[in-house]
């Protein structure tokens, strides 16, 4: 999806990713993206396998290397979390320990509460193979598991990541669920939808479209209804105005046409 | 992430996902992946750039390629959208279009509400590089925009799917907010807990901790409150049991060894 806008401020802050191990430099690329279009801008790294500053996540990350630039490198995870006072650690559902075991939406409410508060928050994840051990998790106070298809639920190192980040910035945005994106124009007034209702039926009646007299009132609820429905912007209502025109001046033509050649239409 | 068990029932349907004329096969595959992971199985394609069957999409699906197996291909999106009732178009917010707009987590409320009506239901997402056009974009009832940092908003293809895929397996998934996974064991009932405290203050209080006696309800109920706050499981208790008698047996030992020496301690 594009959308794109360089000139608008980037949205940063959030919690500090911490990868443990990832195995390869695309791999932190692509995390670095998924965390900047989450406006999250904060990695660390605990012993990167292929080293570190590496090309492969430069080229991957692709305008996310702001991230990168900044990423923070650690020889252990205990360094990495030290200065932390709220850790999450990602995984499966613990099998040896107990644990607080989370989901990323709610995980993503505690961390925005936290995070307001002046908590200094951190999630960690594991290498791409092996995810995190046990050893990592009992560093941290909560477990976030993701609920997934229980027969093919391993992600991506890049995907978790976009999980908790996207609950990261879903838990601070405020776009509305639903509405009518609407580019310029406006929603038509009632009015003006009256007026296009009063028109067209007239013409539809000129026209011998209503053939039930009985039937009439029902007919023009349900033709009303459905105009309606399509929330019609005033733009929108004058092209209707104008389909009206043409195709009754359509139908007077063809009639026309047909009267000139001698030809009667079998509908009149 | 790990967690993938394949002796359970993969949970599966949920609405079609159209990829219109996607680049590269290692997306695709990569786009098979995303949907498994929320239980997603129906995939449409419509003219894939490099063909179809395409061996990188299956290398990358690692595990999914039974959405590949079915797959069903198509020469147009109108062609592969005629079946359909409810359609979706993932895509930035649209700009010369008036067009119902949804955040993912409102698709997938409404997707779920339509498949359990019976409704055929599909998400179009448009070519990596360009994304779908203001034509196929008027093709579908509602436009999905996922809210992201608006500095940084490009998802790639996979990415895009993941996310409103995840919404839909999200929607319907009934998993906890939050848990306490106990691997095994019990919460320590109320008498256990009572019993550890009044043991650890016993000890504590052999081993001069409470050294002014009008704090010593305080600090007790600070301790109290502390270790009720951890959750302990009845194994836990039982280990904490085993700690105390292990470190008042150390404190007895050292002073024993003490005594042989002919040593006094001063704290005595």
């Amino acid at each position: 999806m594009s959308g794109t806008d360089r000139t608008q401020a980037s949205i940063v802050g959030g919690p500090r990713i911490i990868l443990i191990e990832p195995q390869l430099g695309e791999n932190v690329g692509a995390v670095a993206r998924a965390m900047l279009n989450c406006g999250i801008d904060r990695m660390s790294l605990v012993n990167p396998r292929e080293g570190w500053p590496n090309q492969r996540a430069v080229t991957m990350a692709s305008g996310a290397t702001e991230v990168l630039d900044k990423a923070e490198l650690f020889a252990s995870a205990e360094e990495a979390m030290a200065g932390l006072t709220r850790v999450y650690a990602t995984t499966a559902r613990p099998r040896e320990l107990s644990a607080r075991v989370v989901t990323p939406r709610q995980a993503a409410l505690e961390m925005r509460a936290a995070f307001e508060a002046g908590d200094e928050v951190g999630v960690l994840f594991g290498p791409e193979r092996s995810g995190l051990t046990n050893d990592h998790i009992v560093l941290a106070d909560t477990v976030i598991s993701v609920p997934l298809n229980p027969a093919y639920s391993s992600l991506n190192l890049a995907q978790a990541v976009l999980v908790v980040a996207y609950e990261w910035f879903t838990a601070g945005d405020e776009t509305p669920p639903q509405e009518l994106a609407l580019s310029g124009t406006r929603l038509a007034e009632k009015h003006e939808m009256l007026e296009l209702f009063e028109r067209l039926e007239r013409e539809l009646n000129a026209g011998g479209f209503f053939r039930a007299e009985d039937l009439r009132p029902s007919v023009i609820r349900n033709m009303r209804a459905m105009l309606q429905r399509g929330q019609l912007t005033d733009q929108e209502v004058r092209t209707f105005h104008g389909m009206i025109s043409a195709l009754t001046r359509s139908w007077q033509q063809t009639q026309n046409a047909k009267r000139r050649r001698g030809e009667w239409d079998d509908e009149e």
